[in-house]
C-alpha cells in the first residue's frame, strides 16, 4: 500500500471512526484502525463488540492518490494523534512487507508497527441478508433519535431498556425509549414499497454516537436491518450497531389515551422556570400547580431554601391540577423540543403526565410518571 | 440588608469568588459566600484555608442600589446557580431578621437559609502590617506567573516545591518555580522607594487561580506582603493567599553559568516538532541531536513505532550535542513563550539544558535536567 492523502481529510476520517475504539482496549488489534487503500478509495474502519464505524475517502480529487493498493491495521489512538500533530498539507502512507506503516511528510518520518488486516473482524455486506431497508431524511432521523434516546435507561439492570425501540409498520417508523419512569416516542413517515413489519431494539449509546458523526446536511440516510445488526449509511460514513435481544415492553396499556385537563404554555419560559426550580429541588422533585392563568413551580431543599416560580398559561381546558415530577426529566424534554409551545396533559395525580410539542401533537409525545410526595 | 443589583454584575462577581469554595466543603459556613451591603457598595467574599477572594461591586451607577445595609452568608454554589438561571435584568436581595435571604424578580421568589456573618472568617486589613508593598503592571505580573508557575511541583512530598518563590531585592522581583527536574525563572523590574529585601513562597495553585480572575487589562496590581499572607488587588478583585513556610532551595549552584554550545531556533516549528515527537515517546523522553544546520528530534515506543523530525537551526555556536529530555516539559516551556525564537544552551550531557526566549535572554530562563538513557 502506498497513498498520498490530505492531512485534513484523513484526520476528519480518523476522528470520526475513533469513537468505536474504547479508551482502554486490551486486545491490540481492536485498539487498531483498519486502513484499506482500494483502487480509487481509502477506507478507514474501527469496531468494538457492539459497533463498527467506517469512513470512505473517495480518490476523486487531489486529496487522495492511491499509488499501490493494500491494507494494514495500526494503533488507532497513536495514529490519530500523529496525524493531528502533523503540519503538512499532504501525507504519504506506505506499508512495507513487514507491515510497518511509514507516515512521511517534508521533515518528518514516522514508522508505526502494523498488524495483519486478515486478523481484523470482517464486516459482512448487509445487502445479501437485509430484512428491511429504509431511506430516511438525515436531519429528521437525527432529530428524532436525539429527542427519544435520552429517555433510555442507563442501568444494565434491564438491558432492553438501554435500547431504543424501532417499530416499523404501515409505512411509519416509531422510535421509543423509556427507563420505566419517563418515556419518549416519535413516529415518522417512511416510504417503503412493501407491506412489511419489523421491530428491533438498538443500543441507545450507539445511536447517539452514530447521530453525532452523521453529516448534518439535508441528505438521505440508508437504514438497513439484518437479523443481528442495523446499519446507517450517509454520505461517506457507515455506522453499524448490534441489536439488543429480548422483548421490548408493550407500551399500549402504559400510554394514557384520555386526560382530565390540559394546558398550553411557552416552551422557553417553562424550561427556564423548570431549570431554576430544579436548583433547589431535593432529589430533583418539583411541584407544578395550575391557578387561573398561571402555572406555579415550587421546590425546596431542607435547610437550604425554597423557590416559587410562575409561568403564564396560554390555554387551559379542564380542571386545575397539582403534580410532582422529576425536574431534570422535564428539562430534558423541553431542551429537545423545537416547538415554541408545548401541551401538558394531566391524566390523574398518580398517572403519567403527557407532554407534546404543540406543532406535533400526533407523532411525538413524552410521558413522565409522577413522584409520590408527602403533600 | 436590602439591595437591587444587576443580574449580570452579581453573577460575574459570584463566578469569580466561587473559585475559593471547594466542591466538597463539609463546613457549612465555608461552603458559603459572604455578602455584605455597605452604604454604596456590595462586597462578596469567599475563603478556604489557603485563599480568600473578594469582589467589590461599586454602587456608582444603575447596576446597584443599596436600600438597607447589612450582611449574610448563604450557600455559595446554590446562590450562584440560582443567579445564573435567573432571566431577570435586576434582582432584589433582602435579608430578614431570621437571616433568610429572599431573592426576587418579576415572577420568581427564592428563599435561602442564611448563616450569621459574625461566624465567617474575618479578613484583616493588610495595610497595618504589610512588610512589603509593590505596584506591578497587571499584564506583566500575569504573564510572569503563568510562565513560571507551571514548573512547580504537584506532589506534596516537598511542600515548598509546590510554591512559587518571590524574591524581592534591589528593585527586582524574581519569580522561580521548580519540581527538581525542571525550573522556570523570570525577573521583573519593580519600582519601590525603600531598599528592602523579602523572600516568600506562594502556593502555585493559588497564584494560577488568582491570575485567572485578575482583569486582563493594562492596569496595576497591588502586591502586599505580610508575615503570613500575600495579597493581590486589581480593580474590583482582591485575592489573598497564605504563604508556604519553609526554606526554598538555594538555586545559585543549580543554575549553570557557562555553556558548551548554543543554538537559536524558531519557537513555533520547534514546539510542533516536540509535540509530534512526544506522541511516540516512551515516558515522554525525546532525544535532541544537532547536525550541521538542523536539530533532529527522535523518540520511540517499543512495539508501537518511532519518529524522526527535523527543524532548521538559525544560529549555532560551539560543538554539536545530543541530549535526552522530557518532551512534555519542553513543550510546556515553548507554549508559554511569546518570543518568536528561543535559544537552547547545552551545558553538558548530564547538566541541565537552559532555554531562553530570544528577546529576553537576561531575565527569563528555564532549566531541564536531562534523562539518563541507555544510548
Amino acid at each position: 500500500m502506498r497513498i498520498n492523502v490530505s492531512k485534513d481529510i484523513l484526520l476528519k476520517a480518523l476522528q470520526q471512526v475513533l469513537k468505536a475504539v474504547p479508551a482502554n482496549q486490551q486486545i491490540p488489534i481492536l485498539a487498531g484502525v483498519h486502513i484499506q487503500a482500494l483502487t480509487n478509495e481509502l477506507v478507514v474502519t474501527t469496531c468494538n463488540s457492539s459497533m463498527t464505524i467506517q469512513y470512505r475517502i473517495p480518490g476523486e480529487d487531489t486529496s487522495l492518490t492511491v499509488q499501490r493498493i493494500g491494507e494494514v491495521v495500526v494503533p488507532a489512538r497513536y495514529f490519530c494523534e500523529i496525524i493531528r500533530k502533523s503540519d503538512a498539507g499532504m501525507i504519504t502512507l506506505e506499508v512495507d512487507r513487514s507491515l510497518r506503516l511509514t507516515i512521511s511528510s517534508e521533515h518528518t518520518q514516522i514508522r508505526l508497527c502494523g498488524m495483519d488486516a486478515v486478523d481484523y473482524p470482517a464486516i459482512h455486506p448487509a445487502e445479501n441478508h437485509a430484512v428491511l431497508k429504509l431511506a430516511v431524511n438525515n436531519q429528521l432521523l437525527k432529530a428524532s433519535i436525539l429527542q427519544v434516546a435520552g429517555a433510555a435507561s442507563l442501568s444494565e439492570h434491564r438491558p432492553v431498556l438501554t435500547g431504543v425501540s424501532f417499530q416499523y409498520r404501515n409505512h411509519r417508523l416509531q422510535l421509543t425509549a423509556t427507563n420505566g419512569i419517563r418515556l419518549a416516542s416519535r413516529t415518522i413517515d417512511v416510504e417503503h414499497d412493501a407491506e412489511i413489519e419489523r421491530h428491533i431494539i438498538v443500543p441507545g449509546r450507539n445511536l447517539v454516537e452514530a447521530v453525532k458523526i452523521m453529516d448534518g446536511e439535508d441528505r438521505t440516510t440508508e437504514v438497513e436491518v439484518t437479523n443481528r445488526h442495523v446499519r446507517f449509511t450517509a454520505n461517506h460514513i457507515m455506522v453499524q450497531s448490534a441489536l439488543i435481544e429480548g422483548e421490548y415492553p408493550s407500551l399500549h396499556h402504559v400510554i394514557p389515551h384520555t386526560f382530565i385537563s390540559e394546558i398550553t404554555i411557552g416552551t422557553a419560559p417553562l424550561l427556564k422556570a423548570v431549570e431554576r426550580t430544579t436548583v433547589l429541588a431535593s432529589e430533583s422533585i418539583i411541584r407544578l400547580e395550575t391557578t387561573a392563568d398561571r402555572l406555579r413551580l415550587l421546590s425546596q431543599t431542607a435547610e437550604i431554601g425554597d423557590i416559587e416560580d410562575e409561568v403564564s398559561i396560554l390555554e387551559k381546558n379542564g380542571e386545575d391540577f397539582t403534580i410532582s415530577l422529576n425536574g431534570k426529566y422535564v428539562a430534558d424534554i423541553l431542551h429537545g423540543t423545537s416547538s415554541e409551545f408545548v401541551r401538558l396533559r394531566f391524566t390523574g395525580k398518580m398517572s403519567p403526565m403527557v407532554i407534546h410539542p404543540k406543532n406535533d401533537l400526533s407523532s411525538t409525545f413524552f410521558l413522565i410518571t409522577p413522584v409520590r410526595t408527602a403533600k
